[in-house]
């Protein structure tokens, strides 16, 4: 609650201060005497090389991050990064989600989920001047698509290396651009993980909470082909053996210790302007969170707790909850928070700097009014939009959508396609119609469909769609009912929720489309031109942002370096490393969190009922006392989870926290409540993360699951 | 959470530890220096005299405790316990509650509500060896009976000093007597108030909560006749010139200081037996939660918010849910603790002490047994006798059996009738039948009944009563639908909710009750003799108690003896005083709660909306940081409220709460959250009071509402 009262450090939200900041590799060696200072032993040059230790021990999963801790391609990462996997080999017979997994040979080690991946990051290159090469010239959807098809290009170059994934990264808004080269392991198998119990424990109650006693750690093995190359799983694969690995710290970190982490963290919103701030938590995140409770209590309703259709949306409900908690969270420090006083404030000292010298005066000038221009024309029918976008919660409309435009996209040369419709898209897309299969229910899909539908058709006429309103029967004079009526015949007709249907459609034509008398692939056909005149209308308005953008980032590098401020980039899901310290923070007037948790700390949690369900043999541990090698003196236990300042995001998760001579000392899974809002700012005060610590996770291998042959296999420092 | 599970401390509840402890004040000479090293300046013998500086300063109010702060009958004690005079004095267009009040001479001062009164306790007098004088051959009711008669006497005799009010207090069960001799002031005035969004800022929400930031205080004003002596309300009163004052500090505590605070706690239960634990816990508490949240749901759904009803019910609601938290709290910290195990042990040890000495086993061999035999009868029927104790919350039974008792009562000799139906208590008695006026509607009422009925008629018939079954239709074979038309009726014709003529009653005889008509008339009448027959068995057993409980104490006190340790009796509303520490605690494992909150808390908590809703001079103070004389730069702010390890329980509110020198440094106004089990054994660990901070109390009186006047009366040590 003191996040923006007690201190001002919001206003501070551009520049780089104290620990805030996800700083590329390249940028560490610049700022190596500041690194020095704060802890860091081994030299700061070493982290800025992707292809030396650390750095290339340290790896993505899509989504989330992990890190090789073996020289036999051992990976640790959170339990809720693998939680697929562990889905995906659990049966009520053995069900390893429930009773933990420990494969105690590489022959007992499991396939991780379908599409599951290790990226290995090999190299980060500046290709800046090849993406803007020939486009400056372009505005609008042109410029948009120019940039598109230069990155496709260099992509598609960069892939032609079998075995490796590339994408091109996006900085300040496309001030920079860079080329990333990663090893793309595709065969990996699940080691090792506890119980869910001790995984996930607390829940989706302690979600974002502190105090925290979640021991969310999980092991993978990468897989390779005898030739050392990636492949497609195979038993006769080995395991990878990675160039370095991080070791485990068995004496972890202290109160006040430096720590860092590396990791890829996926989005955050530090530079929007004041307009951008205002409209995303005063609109936005509101709407956002009526609509995500709103659709969790028409899952709740339609699919009673014990169903079987409950069983297929109990992830759809988790996500929605949990960004429902996080907008609540936005929304409560916002009101509480004077964020929007200081952007307008930093932009008028902008502007003052601005203005106050000719050539900054003819390069910025304009800069910060054509950006809030843009800002506001995408805001135009923003009600309709967030609409439309919660209807891809709808498996029907989604696959419909995506399978036409999968037809579509095919008439074009691969290189022309949209991403997530080219060659190199197509086994996720597939595994993601494979999905479908156990997590969809007509009658929870047309719930939540009638009633986005139901919203969509009482916005003014002139926001709504004439194919979407035809496709649905929508009029002036909505008549609920008939709707219902219309909803109830499509899905009764439809196949594509029949697997083998549906998979048919990835191969068919447009003209099959076109005589198809499925309704939900006649709605995707009536209403596609429709769809693409909008996204186009969005590309034009982005291919604007994309030349505005950056130039009010350059701005805002060179205002700051004036003040001898180096600026990092917003989040953007590729390899960052932050810096900070092991400490608590206060998160209420009166109250203080301590930086640990301790082992008692789960049995006082305890309930017995999930989510405070933690093993007997565990609460019989703590209750004897069974500290081991990992008892700490100062807090009189073995420590569970940490807080540190460093700063982090969502990606960030399963990323290893190191000390300063980069040893694992932890891995991040969480941030607290009150830092929720730290994506649009960090604050000294309240912005902490969570990790798992080191020794608890050394603690449960060896005294509650006897994980011995992982413990021999991984370097532990004592 | 912490509580039982970290320690063993309530292991040592039978004997005093640490800053456990509700001390008699004759037993503090004995503690000296124990009481000087922990910082007591002033001389421990000085606090043993209730005639001298500073205990004659410690008042009662009946229910809370107060203190003299002037030489002019300034009394301070919470606003809470100030409550019902603030409300007195209310009107929609003169809100006090809503908008505080403060009398800048004596004429504006404001009387307090009817009966209001302040007892300065002059003479505690050990009168054991009279009460038990001829009684000890005596058993059960004849035992309960006699010594009854002996208090009364002793209470008459001492009454014959006009203006006092005089009470025999039991200690450690009966092992000891003490009459208390109280000076009764019956003119009391309010002085000062603050705004109800600062008196209970965080209302029921922050209740038995930290962190706290409550402004809990007012001010009352004593007055006597001119000749100095008790008198009733009249505007030639003269404010009492109490014999001594207390100071307040505007210099404050700091985190570990010594504090002492002297009070009158009501009731604690620390030396009850396993089977009396276990039956509390186990079945007392749980029952008594859910009956009293069903009644709160009952009022909810029969008084809709903004009804007159609702307005009427608004105070049992409060009380039904203050104790539906306190059970809660109760069960919940139960639950995590080993209090049960624990008390078996001490019983153990306790046993083996007795036996390993043939004196002490002749003496005592005998006691435990005997205790646990008729706690056990106690316990027979009482889910009959919680329902019936229920009803009390009936109006209508609870009047129209107290009238129909009362006539009953008449009929014996003063001494002879039972506490509460002499004359003594007459003006209490007339003023409780008064309020029903702004406390009674009878749908309410009848919606309860027939709830607590229905459960009633549940109950096996051999615990069911036949006068009672009888007057409200029921058998074996119980029609609802019947139950509700006989209450319908009963209601529709009862007269007594007129309020002349209900008080009418109050002077009519047994034979006007028999004739009457009145259908609650008629209960109260046609149930009388059932009624009256469970008492006797209560007495009876009451009786037995009151013999063997005192051996079983003086076993205790025997055994803690050989320890070296002194023991505490049991809160029971007379005269105590604690001593201990200013001092956080731990919550739950990874946060503390720091023993200070701030003025910046209550900006942090505010959100415009009662309870958290202070006046916005308020708020505007604390943004611009006028601090004043009040600044404590180890905060960085004006301390609001503070915790501390005092032992203290309900009863203790308005206590003031001393440094070493015995000056006011706060106000004592509610306990943490975990530490309600807190009257059941103390904790170390968990057991925290919370006080208003004088430097708070201060800085309202002089910033938000200039309270120069009493400011400048009070004697502030700066």
């Amino acid at each position: 609650m003191k996040k923006w009262l007690l201190t001002a450090a919001i206003a501070a939200s551009f520049t780089a201060q104290a620990d805030e900041g996800m700083w590329q590799p390249h940028q560490l060696p610049a700022m190596a005497d500041m690194l020095k200072e704060k802890g860091l032993e081994i030299d700061a040059k070493s982290i800025s090389k992707l292809t030396e230790f650390p750095m290339n021990a340290v790896i993505s999963l899509g989504g989330c991050t992990a890190s090789f801790v073996s020289p036999k391609g051992l990976v640790v990462t959170n339990h809720h990064c693998a939680y697929g996997s562990i889905q995906y080999n659990s049966t009520p017979e053995k069900n390893l989600l429930k009773d933990g997994f420990l494969a105690k040979t590489y022959k007992e080690e499991l396939p991780a989920t379908p599409g599951s991946r290790v990226y290995v990051t090999e190299a980060v290159t500046d290709v800046t001047s090849k993406v803007t090469s020939g486009q400056m010239g372009k505005v609008g959807n042109d410029f948009y698509a120019g940039i598109e098809q230069q990155e496709k290009a260099l992509v598609a170059e960069c892939e032609k290396d079998a075995g490796y994934r590339c994408q091109v990264y996006s900085f300040h808004g496309g001030l920079e651009y860079y080329l990333v080269k990663q090893l793309e392991i595709r065969d990996v198998r699940l080691t090792y993980n506890p119980a869910g119990s001790v995984g996930k424990y607390g829940g989706d109650i302690d979600n974002w909470m502190w105090p925290r006693h979640t021991g969310d750690f999980s092991f993978y093995r990468a897989y390779v082909g005898k030739d050392g190359k990636p492949a497609d799983f195979h038993e006769d694969n080995v395991p990878y053996e990675p160039k370095s690995f991080l070791k485990v710290s068995a004496k972890g970190v202290s109160d006040g210790d430096f720590v860092m982490v590396a990791g890829y963290p996926g989005r955050t919103n530090r530079y929007r302007t004041a307009n951008e701030v205002e409209n995303q938590f005063e609109w936005a995140y509101p709407e956002g969170k009526v609509l995500r409770e709103r659709l969790i209590e028409i899952i709740k309703d339609t699919a009673p707790e014990g169903s079987d259709e409950r069983i297929k949306y109990e992830s759809a409900i988790a996500g929605l909850a949990n960004y429902a908690k996080n907008f609540t969270s936005m929304i409560e420090f916002y009101g509480k928070s004077t964020m929007l006083d200081d952007r307008k404030s930093l932009e008028q000292k902008l502007a003052k700097w601005i203005k106050a010298d000719k050539k900054r005066q003819s390069k910025y000038g304009e800069v910060l009014v054509q950006l809030d221009k843009l800002i506001a024309k995408g805001e135009e029918g923003q009600e309709r939009d967030l609409l439309m976008s919660y209807m891809g919660y709808s498996t029907m409309i989604n696959a419909s959508d995506s399978l036409y435009r999968l037809a579509n996209e095919k008439t074009l040369p691969d290189m022309e396609r949209e991403p997530g419709y080219q060659e190199r898209d197509m086994t996720q897309f597939i595994s993601g119609m494979e999905r479908i299969e156990r997590r969809y229910a007509a009658s929870v899909d047309k719930a939540m469909l009638a009633d986005l539908i139901i919203k969509y058709a009482a916005l003014p006429s002139d926001q709504r769609l004439a194919a979407f309103d035809k496709a649905f029967g929508i009029d002036n004079n909505f008549d609920q009912a008939k709707l219902i009526k219309t909803l109830d015949t499509m899905y009764a007709n439809t196949t594509l929720s029949d697997k083998e249907t549906r998979m048919a459609w990835i191969d068919k034509s447009v003209a099959d489309f076109k005589k198809s008398n499925d309704p939900f692939i006649q709605y995707a056909v009536s209403t596609y031109e429709e769809r693409m005149a909008r996204e186009k209308a969005r590309k034009q308005l982005a291919g604007d942002l994309m030349k505005v953008r950056p130039q009010y980032m350059d701005a805002i590098i060179a205002y700051n370096r004036e003040l001898g401020k180096p600026v990092y980039a917003d989040a953007n899901s590729s390899l960052r490393v932050s810096v900070g310290n092991v400490k608590g923070y206060s998160p209420q007037d009166g109250l203080v969190a301590v930086p640990f948790t301790r082992l008692e700390g789960i049995v006082a949690k305890d309930t017995g009922v999930d989510p405070f369900d933690a093993p007997a043999k565990q609460l019989a541990l703590i209750k004897q006392k069974q500290y081991g090698d990992y008892y700490v003196k100062s807090i009189d236990s073995v420590p569970v989870n940490f807080l540190s300042t460093l700063d982090t995001t969502g990606g960030n998760s399963g990323s290893p926290t190191l000390n300063g001579r980069a040893e694992l000392v932890g891995l991040l899974f969480d941030g607290v409540y009150e830092s929720i809002i730290g994506d649009w700012g960090y604050d000294d005060q309240s912005n902490r993360s969570i990790q798992v610590d080191s020794r608890y996770m050394l603690w449960v291998m060896e005294h509650l699951d006897n994980a011995d042959n992982l413990l021999a296999e991984m370097e532990i420092v004592k």
